[in-house]
């Protein structure tokens, strides 16, 4: 049994306690992970503050060069990297190596844009006041950075919050999902492999007791987590005066209005509510479809719903398989049933086998039933016919959540009503909300997240500007 | 008879010469001009080089407040600007006003943009060779600035010449039209009221072979040019070793789709044919019209097309009155008739009254027809039906020139592919190629031009870049 | 006795409290004002939310207009308001003049600003994942904006947070200070005469209790705060799920190197240290001379002090007057006692009288004296030597402080040590780091802040980013 | 005997015609090249024309891999390029070796700035008449590239071109120099081993006389020309309507001043003075030295250089090998000659053996000499005394030249003067003129060129706006 230790500062170290990691899937034990503590904590900090000022000044080639360093021996690794994961969060591996080749392009991203920090040049001269001078805003570190990310994307949101810290300068102490902290271990297993300064990266798996301290230790200067809407939100007001960014979850909703291509848009549907089984922060949960096309949708979606290969994640071919754990599996099993209960109609839908829930395609719901108005995180949507676009656009807002919303349309004046109106991180024309890649601006509104990641946007919350006002004549 | 006299550096000079300004409409004689030769010019460009390294050094905040001082006094002799311009161009006085607006809104802009001219910084440590180093790219004024502006935006044409000269800080040696130099002479006057410093302006009313040689002469900068295609290329290589800006004209076109409010776009076409006459760099000269509407939209057109009011220009009611003079309105006759004479069907006009040429609506052309693939400059517009959308952009773009485009569609898939296959300047959705605001990029591609104007775009070919690298560790 | 009263989303609603303005230098009463509570502010949120979606879709040309229109009102009224900010703080006339024209500079930029709102443009296509896509981010108004100003600028510190709410299309609440409303209130009536729509500004003077429900209530989206350190850290974790801005203050400190030009930048450190009795945020409290030259720098540095003119703050040849009040004269008589008693040497000062301190100069201080180490917010500057730079640099840093610094030098290598180690906002060569112009960048570090003021750094806080994809081929 | 054909849109072709490629060191003929005369470049024309659109249309990630792996070879075939140019240029191998790596530096920033094009997004409602628009500014490709490159960078100078025209997706023809075409060649055959579809790039070694083609040529939207002053500016005003960037020479100046380090200064004068036998066009041809260091620079110039070593360029110890030919190294002798019998001094120098001139070092020149006035392009440097700094800055302005210049400084004021005063395209502080990296923007006023290459600049002369305006509401 492969044991795994916190990395910190550039150590792996045993710990007194262990957990077990297992494979939701077979349930099997994979590996044993050293629990990390506040000793370790500590040690963690005080490294990352000893190499602050070093990494505050080493120039843009060496960053780049460090994480495209990273991504070269990833590349060498994938599929180890892509099979850990895989293991650890029951993730199909065909999804698995596409999360690893992302999370290769986050860490390219990275390097290119450590050349490019933002900067400002002034004229400061507005006024007589400001005459003969000049100003430049010049983006600093801000400092130690603690991360928290979360089991569905162990790799790439873990990455999220690393490649914008190395490409900052920033030292950062992250905290993995305790479900499945494997192949961000093995990661920093190879970005110790690199000449990135030891102490700026420690990845610890804590219990929630001493990750809280990642939100209340005033030596950070910026928490990152990614989540759940209710963890985050609670850090918040605990965070004292470092910066906090927040990635949250959603129920995000798709438009399918009558110019969609109905094949193109139901593969897109099917794949945006079932891939990985909903347990995706974007995932799409909710489709209004166009009456007009409402039945023919429905249809074809249901065929390709029922085409999904069910099976053991490491199989090629697998489409979906089990949920994160058994808990889980059993909530959506209670939600549907809540809502099929509360007249709701199944149109597709299995029995639950242990942590494993087949999709479900519901209809006829009331909006406030759980599968309409919460979080599934699951392998449930939930599609209903609407009349005009502006209801479309209304029943999307209805939620406390705003994360990305997807609208399939031809026509300029809906794309433009959508683009005002609809209360969301992001609109994504033609495409589900489950759409990401790794250098937009992503994050969303309302109760589903504070602040924006993606590389770029990551990084501007680990810089500091500092205005530099020179007397010119 | 009211004498203008060629301002230079800050004089008022009567030369030996003068000619008249007629009023076209009435072919009256309204003012006497005295023409600046050779003389004039070295004088103006000798104020010009003295003032030089003052404007270089004026803060913003000065050039900022001459800025809005002009704005403020041409919004207090409005009337008076309108009027003359109106007066010596036979431009309606509603158009008139409008174009004093927009006269002073582009200084208002130049007044802005100012304070914020482009500058850079820039990480000069990409590789080991520029470790500690970083650099900032300023951009400081070019040098002298030759203008030539054109007789049919006399004032505002003018003014996209000197505002983006005085926001940079270059020195302008401006030649107006001949037949229209009035408007342009009495902003000089108003100019001269404020702390400009002297030298900064000079307008010199000149014949070509004197104006000529702000094209040849070494100390220009930058020569800017507004006029027809056939002088403007011409310019280009003559100008050594000078910059060179030109903005020309072209037989811009739209595509009305079967998407398109009717009402609408026949209202805006009939203003993008006919404003004054057609006078206009974008003047729509080409409809092409989805075969399903061709018939209603034409109608419409026509009918519309029918009320326009033909008179005098200074009358508040007048639409549409003389052109600039009886060769452009005989030009037109003939084009329209060769037209016809080749198979073309006039669907509207009328004869010819002097300089007084009625809109004329013109379909079943060839595309080789003169009304089609040259510049009209005048009160003439072609309509034709097009089968699919593809057809009419390949219509567009079978012309040697490419300012602007209107579509008015509502299909994204045909705005897109407009965006993406029209050669063209600039894409107007949803409006005539006729649209324009002054602080957006304008120029065209092909024959239509060689750079943009538009303030800001206008002050990047005024300023050259310099780039400070600073060793900073 | 004038009455001023709350001003509610349009309408000056009276009370049934209210409370004393008093002018500090006279102690007499100079207004009463009604004072607002819970009901007001309900009212007040209520009119805001209703007019939320109208001001989102204003056109920035309506913005612009209604934001050259205060400013245009302001210059009419610059005496009056001048006045009343005199009287209400005990500004000296000259400074409260001064700071009008900073509050209508501050429009100005704004107007210019909501032109030019932050937006990007983003290929999609880096990974095969996207092609065909492309991205737009515009940023929308964020929501309601909850403002507290202080008493320090009454009039340009509010401005700081109205300005940037209407350019960007946010409703504002602002609670101005309770010892000095009155200017802001006087404001109030200037804006309720232009285009602004009703809803979109209320200004509400409350006690602390009411005040707090801005901090705490979740249908504002930002709370922007300028005040002390105290008051503002608290309020960061009540925010809920709202955007904090903390502008507070701080122990700002200068260093004048040996190249120097030691008279004047004696001049400008006898401004920084006592302009408005050192009641400002970026009040130049200490200063670390180069000890070649401190003797003859403060020998001149006192002459200078010495100079200075006490009276009434309506004289104009008036350079100081009261504190804001006697409490806070006695503080600041009590932390030079403190400081002389620990051994520090009293260089030149005098007696309290009332509200009134006189210039105190100190040197020989110990770092943790209150004079050195806290916000002194009053009329007393440390003055000590240094021996080489990188001590001055650390004498700087040596606070929990970090607002500005400015460095007296002509040395490009101090500058650059200075600009990269000193951890503070701003670094101003050769100026003090009370220096302050309207649209740069401001706000601290460290216990000093939390984000960025000046207009379109203040804007940026009150939008919102939304991305739109689009499929482009 | 090895032999290169002309890489015609995809194809190696011989033609009847060849000429020999000599090592100037040895004179020995090393290759044999195919001379392409009108038919090639009409073939080259041709199948570039033919692939335009399917470049337009490349995704960005197809461009950046398409760049990053001609990077990745031209590493792995590091040695022979480095050889190759080693042999044509006679340019000691450990510059070469430099210089294939900054050209794949070159690759590698353009594979990053492919996906970073320039954009704009505008509002347009500024007047009532925008009301409900928005403008977009996209940048396409701008047709067909004509690129000539010099012989003294023979394959960093043709990358400067061929890269940024891959990554704005121009075809591009490209004549390199008549005696250094092997570098290029070489580049052409790794190149045409990706994924470029064919035709995108051509390099055809010609007369001049068909090189003279790629000036008239209509079809060509841009020519981009890296050589000598004379060549280029002739060109200009042949070039009918398509664009023209010219990066031509100069007799760059460098300004120590008493705040200088002189053994550092000295060092990075005597590689800018001597390496490559100063065929560089920011070659470090005049030094002005503060009188009061004169004389101690001066001497530990001189002993720098006497230890360069002379050499054959292939050997690894090589400081300094052959000029690019005979009659170079005589024009050298002669002007060099000519100085000292107009009365200059020799302070440093040796005699001419073929093509090899040995470093001469000069001082008490007369401005109008032409080792000071005129291009010198070979190793020779001018040193003088100056007595204040506005005299050194009118020295180095005291020229028809205007590249870069350095600056030896560590004080503010000279910084600022320096970058103010000096008519240059960048000013180097604390280095020589000669610092170039491969992303900054590089070029100069004057006589020394027009426009800006260093391929993000680069990248925007190959770059068309194209504005698109939508109706947003």
């Amino acid at each position: 049994m492969e044991k795994f230790s916190p990395y910190i500062g550039g150590k792996l170290k045993a710990t007194k306690q262990t957990f077990s990691v297992k494979n939701p899937f077979s349930d099997e034990t994979i590996a044993e992970v050293y629990l990390a503590g506040s000793a370790e904590l500590e040690e963690a900090i005080i490294s990352a503050q000893r190499i602050e000022d070093e990494l505050r000044y080493l120039p843009s080639h060496k960053k780049c060069s460090i994480l495209m360093d990273i991504a070269q021996k990833m590349k060498e690794q994938r599929d180890l990297l892509a099979r850990t994961l895989c293991l650890e969060a029951a993730k199909p591996i065909k999804y698995a190596l596409g999360e690893v080749d992302r999370a290769i392009q986050t860490f390219i991203v990275a390097a290119e844009e450590c050349k490019r920090l933002p900067s400002e040049h002034i004229q400061i001269d507005w006024t007589p006041a400001g005459e003969g001078k000049e100003g430049i805003v010049k983006y600093f570190p801000i400092g130690l950075v603690a991360g928290v990310s979360p089991f569905n994307f162990p790799l790439n949101l873990t990455v999220h919050k690393l490649a914008p810290a190395i490409a900052t300068g920033c030292p950062i102490v992250l905290k993995p999902a305790r479900s499945t902290p494997l192949s961000a271990l093995l990661l920093a297993k190879i970005i110790d492999t690199t000449e990135l300064p030891k102490g700026a990266l420690s990845i610890l798996p804590m219990d929630r007791e001493s990750g809280n301290q990642l939100v209340t230790d005033e030596r950070f200067a910026l928490l990152t987590f990614t989540g759940s809407p209710q963890v985050g939100w609670n850090m918040k007001n605990q965070a004292g005066k470092k910066r906090v960014v927040l990635e949250l979850g959603g129920n995000a909703g798709a438009i399918v209005t009558d110019t969609a291509d109905i094949e193109k848009t139901a593969l897109k549907c099917v794949s945006g509510a079932f891939a990985y089984s909903g347990q995706v922060c974007i995932h799409t949960q909710r489709i209004y479809v166009h009456k007009s096309i409402f039945n023919e949708f429905t249809t074809r979606f249901i065929e390709l719903t029922s085409k999904l290969k069910h099976g053991n994640p490491i199989d090629a071919t697998t489409d979906i398989s089990s949920m994160i754990d058994e808990d889980n599996a059993i909530r959506i099993e209670q939600w549907v049933k809540e809502a099929i209960d509360g007249g709701a109609k199944l149109l597709y839908g299995g029995n639950r086998e242990g942590a494993y829930y087949p999709p479900a395609i519901i209809t006829n719901t009331k909006q406030d039933m759980k599968v309409c108005s919460q979080e599934a995180f699951g392998p449930v949507v939930v599609i209903e016919p609407y009349n005009n676009f502006s209801d479309a656009v209304g029943l999307i807002n209805s939620s406390e959540f705003g994360l990305q919303a997807g609208v399939f349309t031809n026509k300029l004046d809906e794309q433009n009503q959508a683009f005002n109106e609809l209360k969301v991180g992001g609109v994504i024309i033609n495409d589900v909300p489950t759409f990401r890649v790794d250098h937009m601006p992503y994050g969303g509104v309302k109760n589903s997240g504070f602040g924006r990641e993606g590389v770029k946007y990551a990084m501007l919350d680990m810089l500091e500007p500092k205005l530099l006002i020179r007397n010119y004549l």
